[in-house]
């Protein structure tokens, strides 16, 4: 007796997805399979939407239903900040958080193992918008300060793209020596616990270190 | 900035899903954003496919893509067994450890708290099956004793099933008097420790012990 045809299929494409794995992958087909047609039509609807309907917004990649994202469209942001983010997710992560400037969404971090180099992600695009917005070819004309806030995990892979970045700006010369590059804060986070903190994360919360 | 309503879409369907949270749910969708198109489109097809090629065996109630399943099909199967099994996901756990017998699929189990009673699952048409199989009118007409093995879940709703089949069968008089009912056996698993064994599960193995 074997998994009839259909389900199989199904159940190699919940496999593909990030954390499923195969046992996960068989109960969901099977839990589907009890649910009512219309459940299921709109499942599928939803799958094909996100593809039809969602675009990156052209000014900061992020996802977006129209050409400009909400943020990018929205007049009473700061337009003198940038924040520099891996995925739209840390979009979300950091609105939360009441951050008023704009954002750049790379879709992805280098990953040399992975074989995600600096061209596959959206520096290159960060590289031209930051320029424009210094040679006040954009919406920022009389804005001459800009800083990009490099908001990329903690992680070695989003180290090195921050550190990337801020090289490949650097070295661009002249125009670009307005520009201020920072780095958000490593630290202790909140509720953390000197005694068991990492070596690492305890000497970048001294290094960092502000008046109290 | 809120998620674009496409991507909310997909989010909401899968948290439908068993096991799937709102955080894993959004995960997944952004994740899905970096998948190709045809990759998206099998997916979606794959959903719709299980609703559009997957039947129920006419005779057990398994999934299956003919009139019959592929167990109900094989003429080598001991006709006169049938376990009986909430899904079927149970018949491919059975089916692991050699069991050469048919299955009769619930699809589903008697739970009052989910509103799910006797008539919401196939014990209707089991009771017919049985009744079939031991008045000769089935394939199983030159064997008279007929084993119906109850294999649901040692829960509280998988015993008041077996418990309320048995009963129902037993009810029916003559007819079903030379039908064998059984239930799998309750005791410690392989590798189970008696220390740490509780209470109902040690005193069903006691009660369950065989000769040595």
């Amino acid at each position: 007796m074997k998994i009839p045809r259909p389900m199989q299929k199904l159940i190699e494409s919940f496999e593909r997805l990030p954390g499923i794995g195969p046992k996960t992958a068989q109960r969901l087909t099977f839990h589907l399979l009890h649910f009512p047609q219309e459940e299921i039509q709109k499942f599928a609807d939803s799958l094909l939407g996100i593809k039809k309907e969602i675009k990156l917004c052209s000014e900061c990649k992020n996802v977006s239903e129209g050409d400009l994202c909400d943020v990018c469209a929205d007049d009473a942001r700061d337009r003198r900040t940038v924040a520099v983010v891996a995925g739209p997710l840390d979009v979300f992560a950091l609105e939360k958080t009441g951050y008023e400037g704009l954002y750049h969404v790379l879709h992805g971090i280098i990953d040399p193992l992975n074989n995600i180099g600096p061209e596959e992600i959206f520096i290159e695009d960060l590289i031209v918008r930051v320029e424009k917005m210094l040679t006040g070819s954009n919406r920022t004309e009389n804005l001459p300060e800009v800083e990009l806030i490099l908001a990329t995990n903690m992680s070695m892979e989003g180290e090195a793209t921050a550190m990337y970045i801020a090289k490949m700006l650097r070295d661009r010369g002249a125009a670009f020596e307005s520009l201020k590059i920072t780095r958000i804060a490593r630290g202790l986070p909140v509720g953390g616990d000197i005694e068991y903190a990492d070596d690492v994360t305890l000497s970048r919360a001294i290094e960092g270190r502000s008046a109290y």
